[in-house]
């Protein structure tokens, strides 16, 4: 077991984050923002159960112009939202299929809309309604006056970059799965079932402090892999396979998100090669992870490496991405995505490539965006393809 | 480890799944069924990934009136969606927020919306929708001539009854599950911070065999508990606490949802009291899952042992829900809900009630309804309070 920091967040810092988004929305002249999702339910209040996995029931938080975030959500969750900061704490008894909270927003969002003033949801790239899409139109056509504004940006954009207390949670969760990836070569042999090796990596993730391994992914076949996302099969580990797991650990309500690569007994030069193709396109991303340069310049300079052996950089769409209450959490680094980076932003650098008859392999590690260049969560992977 | 029956399902089971969603559309008059969400793709295809945790892209099918479902998914889940049953597999490559699979969707859309023909999603209660809203409504008015239906009941109603395979799964995750339970006393004692009690309880159920353990919540106090869905504290077990833990374990897609209570040390009437009106509840509930009686006779059933300390009989809302590939599915033991129970499908009882101080307890097995009554999948509670 690793030592941890402290769990939870100081009161301050909610109000910090609330105030930090109070300033943007004044900017952009909202009067309110209605949030529907699990993060940002967090992020604005530290409210944290695994309940959320239940479809049953919606929950909401209302950010005002100024003061604290409202709560309207289901009566079960009352009892912990109180330990919260929050003071206003609406509920009902949940389910409720003919009025699941949207009585209780209609009677919020009036005033707004008789005002004539606008509200923020987010309605954005990497987002989603998270309540019935009939209730949302049953919310909104008793609201015809109420202007809604997407406030994806504004909220995406606080998240982004980490307070203090964010970056030693993921530190201290990236240093967990960094224990649990060096533990591998304990425990996997030749002849083990794939769907074995995942259970024993969650069970030592554990065992070291991650509160649960939601996302554990990987593949091993001979010469390399073809497909990242797929669950594992009880084929065994053979010689002459590339083995790779990538785990997003949680601790505290905040992930880690990377991978490690092995050969089984014995490696061939087309993998060794892509190995060290992508271990330097890392390297390069990590250290243009400066202030002031963007997403689309870290996909840029780790292209530039893996079109070393491969000119498409595959079809994976980027090459990492943000990380913390979610897995995966906006910037991303690809063409599109013009965002600048900022001291302590929290990304995965994450490239990936194909090479001969229908492999891929993919690199990954987080870091922390500082003057210098990207400061590693992770503990770095070693620089050739470790042969186990 | 326990033995585990075979991964998957055959291609005539998904095929008499869609062929059955195909007849219940041809009586709604819906020329299609689009859909968005995990659990849905799942059951009509059999795709499986944790890559759903990651927000970032959006995965749609559509079950056309006749053939095979179409999945119109990020290139990053081909591979994986080709091992499926389906053959027309449309891709894009995502992330691209500015056309995240919208137009690969207009264009599939269009014939049904030019020949003036109803498409169903799912906007009912339990739902939500996995996409960006921004998106939606660029879709809807993209397809002005569309005309959209609510299809919630249509799906729920399928995937309530369970396929024997599919009983099968939730019956093996069930009998890990009840491993996990009776191994608890084995591994806690007082002084034990909660936290490492639910670290312990997820190595062990991973051990016997769960996939992971994605649901796990639980409390312990004096006398007990006044909280059922918060994450754990480091407070250690002390002698009168009465522990509760309620693990969701999923294997092969499929979950076990239920619960057991412990007394540390020693129990007092008061908790013993609320365990035998709780275990005699549960008792009167799987007596009465028998096909033609309803999920409110369910509830009232056993609404009428728990009056016996508790004529609220809390305010958790319902007392248990459908369950398979999610945690929580329909139907609802509620007054509201008139669902006539049917044959195969597998429930969760969960009766609840609260008593002396602020205090609740939570019960729950999970059962399967046949002609006699309930089926228990989970291994009986004890009759009695446990004191460990």
């Amino acid at each position: 077991m690793m030592n941890a920091p402290a769990r939870g967040f100081t009161a301050e810092e909610f109000q910090a984050r609330t105030q930090r988004a109070q300033a943007l929305m004044a900017a952009q002249s909202l009067a309110g923002i209605l949030l529907t999702t699990e993060p940002e339910l967090a992020y604005f209040s530290g409210f944290q159960t695994l309940f959320w996995q239940s479809p049953t029931r919606p929950w909401f938080m209302f950010i005002p112009a100024s003061g604290k975030p409202i709560a309207i959500i289901p009566e079960i969750g009352a009892e912990l939202m109180r330990h919260s900061w929050l003071d206003d704490i609406r509920t009902w008894s949940a389910p409720a299929p003919s009025d699941d909270g949207i009585s209780l927003l209609t009677d919020l969002l009036l005033p707004f809309a008789t005002r004539g003033q606008k509200i923020g949801m987010m309605k954005g790239h990497e987002t989603y309604l998270r309540m019935p899409l009939g209730d949302w139109e049953r919310l909104i056509s008793a609201l015809p006056d109420l202007e809604i504004e997407d406030a994806t940006g504004l909220v995406q954009g606080l998240r982004m970059v980490k307070s203090d207390a964010e970056i030693e949670k993921i530190a201290h969760i990236c240093a967990v799965g960094s224990a649990a990836f060096s533990a591998v070569p304990s425990f996997i042999h030749q002849g083990q079932p794939l769907e074995e090796v995942f259970r024993e990596f969650r069970r030592t993730a554990i065992g070291l402090g991650a509160d649960n391994t939601p996302y554990l992914v990987g593949a091993a076949d001979q010469g390399g892999y073809a497909d990242v996302i797929s669950p594992p099969t009880t084929r065994p580990l053979r010689a002459g396979d590339v083995l790779m797991l990538d785990t997003g650990c949680i601790w505290d309500g905040y992930y880690c998100d990377f991978d490690r690569n092995w050969a089984i007994g014995h490696a061939d030069d087309a993998a060794r090669r892509a190995y060290d193709v992508l271990w330097r396109a890392t390297q390069a991303g990590i250290e243009a992870a400066r202030p002031g340069n963007t997403c689309r310049d870290l996909f840029t300079t780790m292209s530039k490496v893996i079109s070393e052996i491969d000119p498409s950089g595959g079809d994976i769409g980027r090459l990492g991405h943000g990380l913390g209450l979610q897995l995966t959490e906006q910037p991303s680094h690809a063409a599109f995505d013009n965002t600048v980076l900022k001291e302590n932003m929290v990304l995965t650098i994450e490239p990936s490539l194909s090479y001969g008859d229908g492999h891929m392999m993919v690199h990954e590690e987080n870091i922390v965006v500082r003057p210098s260049g990207g400061h590693l969560l992770t503990k770095r992977a070693e620089a050739e393809l470790p042969v186990v």
